[in-house]
């Protein structure tokens, strides 16, 4: 049965590598300095070993055997670390980067939802694939892409089409509202129709391995029915997956709750419907009490840590130190580009690491490495890929970055887990290897004309800007 | 008279030009998307001309002449900004990064200054060269050192000479300490054998036009006496010279103003010895009153904003938004990189506009502008460089930049000033010009060999790694 399954992963393997046409053979990665990631904190000089897109050894030193020909890059001392996890993003935004700037969270989202109405699956298309190079270029492998709706089912099809030829592991929540009562433009449909467009979704891509799927109530309760919910919970179980929900972004998003619902607050309310679980990703929870962190830890639900967003909002200072004291897994992410202008998870590791030792007047309350540990394995853990990517290991998948630490913003190094925090930047990267797949050497795209997705974008967006004239906010 | 004084600068320009051993020629900066920074937001495609270090034409469009095989740069619709001044840093910790993480400022302080005891003129040479290449790399044309003292009066020789080497034009303000009550570790002097010393400098420097000085009370009253701070008024009075201190930098700092002094903070303190003044620049100013804001309004001082090192050293959140809004100047700086890790203004300005946005709770609380010119236009005034440098007119130094907008991670460009404070990056700057000599070019330092200077760092800091581990903290 073992043996079955596993000569199922290898066919499933190749036809990905055909569709997606790109080689994914074994490869060695040799003078490395090894950051794993793993529980105890360790860095050594070695190499790994990717056979089939899993990492097959991870050594110190170098390799004893290496076979003429076969595909290596030497490390040449960089550091090499599992690839970035972007545990809560909207992709196709970097078309609308500093549109609606200056404004708070419920406005905002009117225009964002407003917006919605005019994109087209093109505009999701170019968009997309901009932002995912753009992550790719920060040592991002894997992205959890909130989608936001649209009446045009297509443009989820198209937002995934850009995923997938980017080569990036992703897992893609398909958003779902039900009611708009305080942001009346937000497109709304009843959860048959959701449903059965996830469904078409998650049958369209059975073939691709690095893409998973979850649902994603959107804003909870402000355009979501306790009813939807419900049926949200339901379906999720049905088809084992994951649940991505927006969560107390704002004090607004708090009072509507307790004003609608009679709720002290979001993860409070949401537990009433079992939303709260270990397969649920809960963006933000910026305003969460002890209670509700309680709650979280013992749902086991994670969090995804938004940081540049939740300060360019001014939503306010998510509870980060407070969450991981009390066990609750907490990732990073970007969110979308509309609200942070960029998708650069090194930027966003610094400014998680500043903003929680400014918010508590506590230089020593958060550590570098249990920011390093957002970033990766926690971000895996959070999205359902655990045991599939966020650390180096054996039988993991070949997730891994090398970052460039000669550059003079990170030299002297004297204490390499802070400095990969708060010195190293996206530009350092220069290879990226999915599933054991380079999408990126020597800081060029191997997968990409860069040029042309950039062209097609302006193209995109120029027609993108000249429709959102027609749409009165 | 106003030729003999033009004469006498050409003269002394060209001696500069002798002394540094590189060209200061004519130049031409054509095809640029040109952002003046002045008074009023604009920018346009056009041009600008240098001779001698001087800007001498702004124009839009094309230059109708260009005299054949003159130097000229295709800015490629790059954006052309003045460059950046970095208000107060500490230009040599670049060799300390990251050793003293996790301290509140008076802890960290102590090891600041028992490391001062062992820091050698060759670790400031070595630091500080490696410091300013960082802060080339990252667009800026002015730094203003804060240097702390050490017993070895060499060290700000050796200091300096690197800043020169570099070719960056610079404020060195030269720090005095007389007692240390709670700090007591830090050196020590009376006020005559400092003043001599600044005389030396001053002396030893009169050639080099991108230099100038200021006394540096340290961190008053911790560390100066009223007595001090008496001869520091007179002293930079009688030398017309300018005053630069850390000042209400953490809680803790003004709880001792009180006990020791009965002030209720320390810019009223500083007010009884005259010291906020137009040619004095505040570093910090974390934790100062309404009062004391007008204050700085009304005695003309300048204050040097450094979001990243209030944030990991966990001070607190100054005052930006009421500062700027009661007319008082307020500058950007990175600090020192053991409170930073970095020397990028670039990712300053960010960490500026999002730390007030969350503090104020209020996303439309500072414009992208206003911090943009915070790091370049109100730097120059804070620094007594105000119709040096700052802005692009006529009249001014060509302290220039070139800012690469064809990035992945700055594309579509939706609103300019935003994207230049949010979304680019060090890594968009490829050319650097200083007093019309050009810096860096495509990403290359046109009179420093990086990867000797990175080498040399890199030795000094071992020994200097060496020598802290016989001080006593």
């Amino acid at each position: 049965m073992e043996e079955r399954d596993s000569e199922a992963e290898v066919r499933s393997q190749r036809l990905e590598v055909r569709i997606r046409g790109k080689g994914m053979s074994d490869l060695t990665i040799v003078n490395a300095l090894v950051v794993p990631m793993t529980e105890e904190r360790q860095s050594f000089n070695g190499f790994v070993r990717v056979s089939d897109g899993v990492i097959t050894e991870v050594r110190a030193g170098a390799p004893r055997e290496v076979t003429k020909d076969a595909p290596m890059i030497d490390a040449d001392g960089s550091v090499l670390m599992p690839g970035l996890v972007n545990a809560h993003t909207h992709v196709y935004q970097v078309l609308l980067r500093a549109v609606w700037e200056d404004l708070p969270l419920l406005p905002w989202l009117k225009r964002i939802y407003g917006a919605a109405q005019v994109l087209r699956p093109e505009h999701f298309y170019a968009g997309t694939l901009l932002g995912c190079i753009e992550a790719i270029r920060s040592g991002v492998t894997t992205v959890c892409e909130h989608n936001f709706l649209n009446p045009h089912p297509e443009c989820a099809f198209e937002t995934i089409r850009a995923i997938r030829e980017s080569g990036l592991r992703a897992v893609f929540a398909r958003t779902i509202m039900d009611t708009g009562e305080i942001v009346p433009d937000c497109v709304k449909e009843n959860s048959d129709r959701a449903f059965r467009h996830i469904e078409d979704i998650i049958a369209a891509n059975r073939q691709s391995e690095r893409l998973s799927f979850m649902t994603g109530p959107n804003t909870p309760p402000l355009n979501t029915t306790p009813d939807l919910l419900k049926e949200i919970r339901r379906f999720a179980d049905e088809k084992s997956i994951g649940i991505s929900a927006h969560v107390a972004e704002s004090r607004s998003v708090v009072e509507f709750t307790k004003e609608k619902h009679g709720k002290s607050g979001v993860v409070g309310f949401l537990d009433d419907f079992g939303i709260p679980a270990p397969n649920s990703i809960f963006a933000h929870c910026v305003h969460v009490s002890d209670d509700e962190i309680r709650v979280l830890k013992e749902r086991g639900a994670s969090v995804s840590h938004n940081p540049v967003s939740n300060m360019m909002l001014g939503d306010g200072v998510a509870p980060v130190v407070e969450m991981i004291r009390a066990g609750v897994n907490v990732a990073l992410g970007t969110d979308g580009a509309a609200s942070n202008h960029s998708q650069d998870l090194f930027e966003t590791m610094k400014t998680a690491s500043l903003l929680q030792k400014v918010h508590h007047q506590d230089a020593g309350v958060i550590d570098p490495y249990a920011v390093l540990r957002m970033a990766t394995v926690n971000g895996a853990r959070a999205l359902g890929l655990g045991s599939a990517c966020g650390t180096i290991e054996v039988g993991k998948r070949a997730d891994l970055i090398l970052v460039d630490l000669d550059a003079i913003h990170n030299q002297p190094i004297n204490d390499l887990f802070s400095q990969l925090v708060h010195c190293a930047k996206a530009s350092d990267v220069w290879t990226v290897i999915v599933d054991g797949e380079i999408l990126m050497k020597d800081r060029k795209l191997t997968g990409q004309d860069e040029r042309e997705v950039l062209s097609n974008a302006q193209r995109r967006h120029r027609n993108l800007m000249e429709r959102l004239r027609t749409v009165s906010f």
